[in-house]
């Protein structure tokens, strides 16, 4: 097989092998497929599962970030308080001819080779011109198209049996979160900043995905939302990452169309005024070491900066984690977004709840205020009986306009009331201002699972002697092992069975492989990228032995089956390498 | 509070304290709240997936059942084929004053107390025969109600910009697998038994849904798809459990009004007929056993056996486990259904596409066929000209029928043509056959992700001393560990927190607590079903020893630091006890 790949390139090598050897597929292949959904089989089940441990690991359990699960059908409400339902729309354009459509940007930048934040900023009216000037015609039938349109990307549904309760599949997790923030914050015991995360399902009413995993309809979304007050940006982890190094493509040099990458530390981008908010600096670090642990190197991630137009509506500022992938280039496969506290602001707008949390001042604030105080006695012979009435009004004018006036003017109107200063006193009073409301920032770093899951096996795919290896990092395989007797005979598969028993008792995710030449055994578990083959053979039956052979180096080592459970736990967890595993076996 | 408890039921005080410590909660409560639609926090996040890692460990890892993970939105044609679109509707009746819309039979059930499986059978004009002589009155206004009429309670959506192109969110999570059945059978390399588990969000557009975590419009499922063949039905994991005793509620005894549970064992069962299918009756044994672990005493939970026209339109045969919790009475927390070969049949037919599988004899079978041979030198004088075209007729027609009119009545009549024993030669050719095509039969599994979480919560509850604690099993309790210094002084938080860091770093789910007197924070942790609490006090400070606190009995130890990661990873294990962790303290 691996003979073959060289005229096909990684996307084609890695949809066949994923198909064949059940990572994912297209859905519904039985009713001609559906663009835009995927599957995942066995081992890509398993390979996402562990993808969202690793990052769950790295946010849940060591940062302490609150990890919740809401539905992914919402209201409508929800979707107009978050602008998705104005904005969440992308131009599109019908074939006149086959009344296919088609995403008028995606048109544009394959055909007219225009780049994707120029085609961001054009209006309908000059993508119709864009699409004129270079005679795009409808890839289907060679058609020409009609007038772009507008097309809310969201799917729409009804809730229970009234047709007016409209609802739409969440296109993101992080509105889940919103939402529900009084209550969240209450867990977090009413402290910022906390965070908190959600995995899970979301929908996007892509009009002609093309591209795989990299493109879906549904899709598993990975949202970070970060709560902190504004006035205390500072970030207590930044000192573990402050040297890490981020490759920047910064949106000035974007607008000079360079690609220039500045590489600077996570320090110097807060410095230099690059990126704005030092939780999304660190939050970036961390992305940046999660792909590299993935098997992403360093060198093929970059964090693409956003132009204002190109940028969600809520974001502030955003930068796209980028991966280089051989057919497609660079993808996005996390977004790091400075929301701000737009979010709160609708929803509490829209709800007419409160959003805004408390922050007790750390000494109380001394704050003058003004009092306005009608004198009855002057008010009662120049207003006779409205004299009540006006100096009602007075007391709830407001304070500091009434004391501009008389100083400027000598008086103040009143509803046609002409107030002068003897009618009042101007008192000033000093007020103890113990805290004060406010609506948290929001920073968010949003991965997305199914992106991850294709870079990690595009990185993961490489070929050793015409034979095709996933290299997965060992704590990502979807299968930690592979037990094998060396032949079907003379009590080695029931000596290989006993020790894959203990295996899977001891919570290892092994594979029992009997069928073929233990070459050709050793291939197929290659192919799927189990890091490591345990084979029993006649030497076991004497001495309590096994063989274990590296997927990667092809060596082998002999160990103790007794001794197996620890050395595995601790290899699977980094703490040993293969070399640690036993004695080296002369190859 | 949990004095107060006595006035009320389990099912206000479990979901008072899922909102308040964050397990879960009604979604949307800023915008009113959505029934059907249940948000879970940060500890009912955690709970939920442990409840589902036991289902993988049982299942997925232990019988090597494969998992996928499919789309949650399908095009129309699969729900067609799995007949959904015809039978997955609920009878619906609409105030004819306040045009509010409920469940007839639930009406019918709660106001009438007719039992569940006599509405079932009712037609709509039955429903409303007995709305009426029930006189019953929308619950909201008093108001009359409409009509009787089907609701089709699947969620309805458009995929891409085309309204045609008709899908629905999926009600199960089992059609994502049948649909992919060939590609499946590959992977398990084509032999069977083999079996599919899906995990993941499923949708049911409820009329009105009003129970909480047992009534959701949006929902987690857990399918798994067992596929054998019925010529060969035993299941070699009968003799694990073949002692294994089930509760059964038989379908004749619902019929004579009976609640009679029959105990038998799962052998008995199987014997006596109550179940058809030995791979149902084994998977009824580990949904016990499941149960079981999740903290539901066997005595507490049954299954009760649907009748004929209570059951799925695919099933064959089929129990719902039940769960006795106090405001419901008892609920169904899984179904056991003998599916046969209805839904990979349906997807035969729909979509054109083979889902059988090919079967190799033992010994190859000898068949004897029939062949009728034309004699053309008869023919051609009998019938001139069309003797061709009678000499391919006969090819074709169905030789076993040609012979038998030929011996009963002397001819065979064809398309007006009689021909008679002389015009033909019957022959008898012998055919090895070496196996056949046939389609698998399924039998199904099926858990309710949330309903488990709410009879876990259920199960755990229990008031001690006036104090409320949630006695989760080890394992599926959402936080393991609490560190505590025992003030917050004198270096002891100090301590605590690197305490605190290193269980992290193993890998365990800690809380770190220094707020309030000790007794408060334990309480705390009581109350949210944290089996350990770790208390780092002054003698910790002199020889690096801890606490740990039993949740259950409240009783103390003291242990090592140093020794804490290995004795904790036993005790979620379920290797050692509460007593083995270290040296009882004096209370």
């Amino acid at each position: 097989m691996a003979k073959k790949e060289k005229t096909r390139d990684k996307f084609t090598i890695i949809n066949e092998l994923a198909r064949r050897r059940g990572f994912f597929w297209q859905s519904y292949k039985i009713y001609g497929g559906v663009s835009g959904f995927a599957t995942y089989g066995p081992l890509g089940a398993k390979l996402k599962q562990n993808i969202e441990r690793k990052l769950r690991e790295l946010f849940v359990n060591k940062l302490g970030i609150l990890e919740i699960e809401s539905p992914i059908i919402a209201p409508s409400k929800v979707f107009e308080a978050s602008g998705h339902v104005d904005h969440f729309k992308e131009p599109m354009v019908e074939c006149l001819k086959c009344k296919k459509r088609f995403r008028a940007d995606h048109l544009l930048q394959e055909t007219a080779k225009i780049s994707a934040w120029e085609i961001e900023k054009m209006s309908l009216k000059e993508l119709r011109t864009a699409i004129e000037k270079h005679k795009i015609k409808c890839p289907e039938c060679n058609g020409a198209f009609g007038e772009p349109k507008q097309f809310l990307t969201m799917f729409k549904t009804t809730i229970g049996p009234y047709s007016k309760a409209v609802a739409y599949g969440r296109p993101e997790a992080a509105q889940g979160i919103f939402v529900e923030f009084k209550r969240l914050y209450q867990m977090a015991r009413e402290k910022l900043p906390f965070g908190v995360l959600q995995i899970g399902h979301a929908l996007r009413n892509e009009i002609s995905p093309r591209q795989g995993l990299i493109r879906l309809r549904e899709f598993t979304i990975m949202d970070l939302e970060f709560f902190f007050d504004p006035e205390e940006p500072n970030c207590f982890l930044l000192k573990d990452v402050k040297n890490e190094k981020l490759r920047l493509l910064l949106a000035k040099d974007k607008l000079k169309g360079s690609e220039k990458i500045t590489e600077v530390s996570v320090k110097e981008a807060l410095e230099k005024g690059y990126i704005n908010a030092e939780w999304q600096a660190v939050f970036m670090a961390f992305a940046k070491k999660l792909l590299v642990s993935l098997g992403v190197p360093e060198e093929k991630q970059r964090f693409i900066e956003k132009l204002p137009w190109e940028r969600a509506h809520y974001a502030l500022q955003s930068f796209d984690q980028e991966v280089l992938v051989e057919r497609w280039g660079w993808v996005e496969v996390s977004g790091h977004a400075y929301r701000t506290d737009y979010d709160l602001k609708r929803h509490m707008e829209f709800s007419g709840e409160d959003m805004s949390v408390y922050k007790e001042f750390e000494k109380p604030k001394e704050k003058e205020t003004i009092v306005i105080k009608p004198i009855m006695a002057k008010l009662g012979p120049a207003f006779k009986s409205k004299a009540a009435k006006i100096s009602e009004m007075i007391s709830k004018a407001n304070p500091t306009e009434v004391e501009e006036s008389l100083k400027k003017k000598g008086f103040y109107m009143l509803d046609g009331y002409k107030i002068l200063p003897e009618h009042v006193e101007v008192l000033r009073q000093k007020v103890l201002e113990r805290g004060k409301h406010f609506i948290p920032h929001v920073v968010e770093p949003s991965f997305g699972s199914d992106r991850l899951v294709y870079v990690a096996l595009e990185y993961a795919y490489h070929v050793k002697d015409d034979r095709a290896i996933l290299g997965f990092p060992r704590d990502i395989a979807p299968i930690q092992l592979s037990v094998y007797p060396l032949v079907s005979k003379d009590g080695l598969p029931e000596k290989a069975l006993e020790v894959y028993k203990m295996l899977v008792d001891e919570g290892f995710v092994v594979e029992y492989d009997e069928g073929g030449s233990i070459g050709r055994r050793y291939a197929r578990a290659d192919e799927v990228g189990i890091p490591l083959g345990i084979t029993v053979d006649y030497e076991t039956l004497k001495n309590e032995t096994v063989t274990i052979r590296d997927r990667d180096s092809w060596k082998q080592v002999r160990s103790r089956i007794k001794e197996l459970p620890e050395l595995l736990h601790k290899y699977f967890r980094w703490k040993i390498n293969f070399e640690d595993l036993g004695v080296p076996l002369e190859s």
